[in-house]
Formats: C-alpha cells, structure tokens, sequence
C-alpha cells in the first residue's frame, strides 16, 4: 500500500506518528501519511537524507548519510564538522529523504509534476557521548548497509573512534508523501496534441570498480548485494528488513 | 575540471562567490569550491534540491525542484505551501542539491565514504509578486527542462497563475563539494583481504509510460532529450546549456 492511498489523520493512532502544526499536510492530504509503516519505507530505501538545522538564526540543509534503528535515525561524521558541533547538545532538526521517480508532463503548465517519495522527520538531534554506544551505533550503520563486513575490517582505532561524531534523534513527528501515479489533466484538455505521460527515473548499481590491492578471493560480504544492474533502492530496502 | 581539484580560497576572487563562516569548509578543503562554475555544473545537473527555512525557530528540510538563471534560483508550488507562504518576503535559506554517485568501501570502518557531488547555496527568498514576471518565472522553468513544448502547451490560466507561486533568491554564498575517486585506505591496512573499492551508481531515464489519450503524432519537443539509458543528470546539464 503506497502513502497516497492512505488518509490523512488528525490524531494520534497505533503506528503512526502524532500531527502537530510542523508535520500537517497543507495541501494534497491525499499524498500524505504519518503511519509509521510508510515513513520508514521511504527512509529505508536511501542512504542520503537532508538535514535542516539552525546555527544563530541561519538555516543550514547538509547532505549526509544516515541510518534508522526503530524510531531513531542516525548520522555521523567529522568531529569537526559544522553540523556534528552544533548538534552536540539538543538542537531542533527535520531529516528528510526524497526519491525522484519520474517526470510528470501534462498538457498545460499547471499540471506537470514529478512523481516522489519523501519523508520529513522531526527531532532533536544528540550527540552520543557514550564511547561503547557510540562504537555500537558505528556497527550498526556498517550492518545496515554492508552486513557481514564489518568482521572482516581492520578493526576502528580509538583515535578513529574520538574523531567520528554520531548524531541520534527520536522521530516526534514525521510525514511521507509520495506521488506514484500517471499525468492528472483537466478532461477538457485531452485533445491538446502534446506527448504527455510519465518519464520514469531509478537510480542502478554500476559495474564495480575494485581496488587494484584487492587480495584474489578477498571477502565480499556486504558488496554482493550490490549487484551492477538492480536498483539502489530495493538493494537498501531488502537490507534494512 | 571536478571542484575537488580546486583550492579552497578566503578571498572573493572574479567567478567565485565570496566566503564566510557560512560557507567555509571546515573540514577537507580539497573536496571544497566556491566558484560559479563548480557549483553551476551541481546545480544544473539537477531537477531536485532540499530547501531548509525557519519558521518559528523550526527548521524544515523541503525537497522541491529548482531552476537556475544566472545567480538566481527560483522554486515554485501552490500558494497555500508552508513552505512558499513562509518564503513570501525574504526569508533565509540554505539549498543544497546533492548527488550520489558511489559508495566508497575500505578496508577498515573510518574511511568508508562515499562519492558526491554537493552544491549548498545560501541566500534570501522572496515571492515574485508581478504576474508578468511569475509566469516569464514559469515559462524559464519549462523551457529549462522541456525546451520547445510550452509552445504546444494548452495556455496558464489567470486563475492557474494565481495559485501558483514562485519564489526567488540570489545567491550570497555557496560551497561546492566533490568526492569523485577510488577507496583511500590507509598503506599499512592494504593486506586486510576484504573486497575494497567503489560501487558506483546513476539515475537513468526508464522506458516512457505515455499517456493513453495521446495522439497518433504529438508534439514532443522537449520529451525528446530524455531518451530511455541516458544518464538524467547528463540530461539537465546539456539542457542548461
């Protein structure tokens, strides 16, 4: 069941995520879903996400890559970064990952589109200060996306340890929106003679580019997910199960 | 010549845009640029960008697409959007288009990456409130993406236009950064026998889905480009030409 069949909903029910003024959708309801089902679907499917956050009333949206455990999302990164610093201690964020899917050409301008899946997740972002916590957190992005390899590294340094950030936060309030359908003209402009219809776009795995260090039969748990030819987002959804 | 090639620079040189603590890199200034051309080539080889904003001390992270036009970017939406509402008179904002292009596998946890193309563009947005103006906004974005096919067009209506708003913003400052190359492991780990190297990914354009009310022979200038098998970011940058 895709986000845009579902029903908006103004209370809180079992797995979904509760409304508020930040996360109620202003337009196209129909588009949207705070189940919590459907919020995780988009998530899981990427690796990349946006995140916005505020340094002395300046908003910032920094790529990063991040990773969900139940309802905490993660990140990390530099220890002197930017964002990792200024989100050491409580700081207000919205995390948002969207998937293009296709172009959407109509017959009038109006009406050209994209077809997406987005989800924006709000919290409160903190760093783990833990060390055992934060080597866990840094297994456990290793498992999400390569499982299987992180027995076979060389194992993290405690200097390497001290100069990588992760960030948590606990999702308070989310949305999904997904637009997955063909082109909406009005009926009265069906007979304008222009293509109108969907371009679909997918992002592909690529022939692997080895490291010509590479041992002959090194160990590839974790790569071989990644066969050339399927598409990134299935390979990070069957993954994440 | 790939950003990550440049030298970071603290002083504003012709074709670059100026720094501040803003936009500095903090960290891996190699990976860094602020020349128009580094961040323009990000920039024009996408549809989709993250846009972060404030409203009440919130920050929200709000994917849309944007459209370029010399040092100005423009996004558009319903004119009931928080987002656009928020934005109607100079508001600051951060928006970042980000590219995956691979994931960076290594032979020990800490440099794992991946490969990127980020351009973070700073700036204040405001509504384009002069209707001639909004729709000559409107007529760029379609002519940017489908060039030739809004002649063909059933015309905007009054009525279209004004539910349509368009907000622009000159851009202040900007980053560009690129991670475009193999693993960097460190000399003593290259005999950990586990398969290193870069998976490398890309958005392609699908087969199109046309509509079924379309004629024997419409007009399909500006569909043409998006061939099924190109590259969609190959796509944007040839058309922003």
């Amino acid at each position: 069941m895709s986000a845009h069949e579902r029903q908006d909903t103004t209370t809180t029910a079992a797995g979904t995520f509760p409304v508020s003024s930040r996360n109620r959708a202003r337009r196209m309801p129909e588009r949207s879903s705070q189940a919590h089902a459907d919020v995780y679907r988009i998530l899981d499917a990427a690796m990349l996400c946006h995140i916005a956050y505020v340094v002395d009333g300046q908003p910032f949206c920094t790529p990063t890559i991040h990773w969900r455990v139940g309802d905490r999302l993660y990140w990390h990164g530099s220890s002197a970064s930017r964002m990792l610093r200024s989100q050491h201690d409580r700081l207000p964020v919205c995390l948002t990952v969207s998937h293009l899917d296709g172009l959407v050409l109509a017959r009038c301008g109006f009406n050209h589109s994209v077809n997406y899946r987005s989800a924006m997740c709000f919290g409160t972002a903190s760093a783990i200060e833990d060390a055992d916590e934060k080597a866990r957190a840094l297994h456990a992005m290793l498992e999400r996306f390569y499982p299987g390899r992180d027995e076979a590294l060389r194992p993290t340094t405690t200097q390497e340890l001290k100069a990588t950030s992760v960030v948590g936060m606990t999702i308070e309030e989310a949305t999904a929106k997904v637009r997955a359908k063909m082109n909406a003209d009005n009926p009265e402009d069906l007979d304008v003679s222009v293509w109108a219809g969907v371009v679909p776009v997918q992002t592909v795995i690529g022939a692997w580019q080895p490291c010509p260090h590479n041992a002959a039969e090194p160990h590839r748990e974790g790569v071989t997910p990644y066969a050339p030819g399927l598409r990134l987002d299935d390979v990070f959804t069957r993954l994440a199960r």
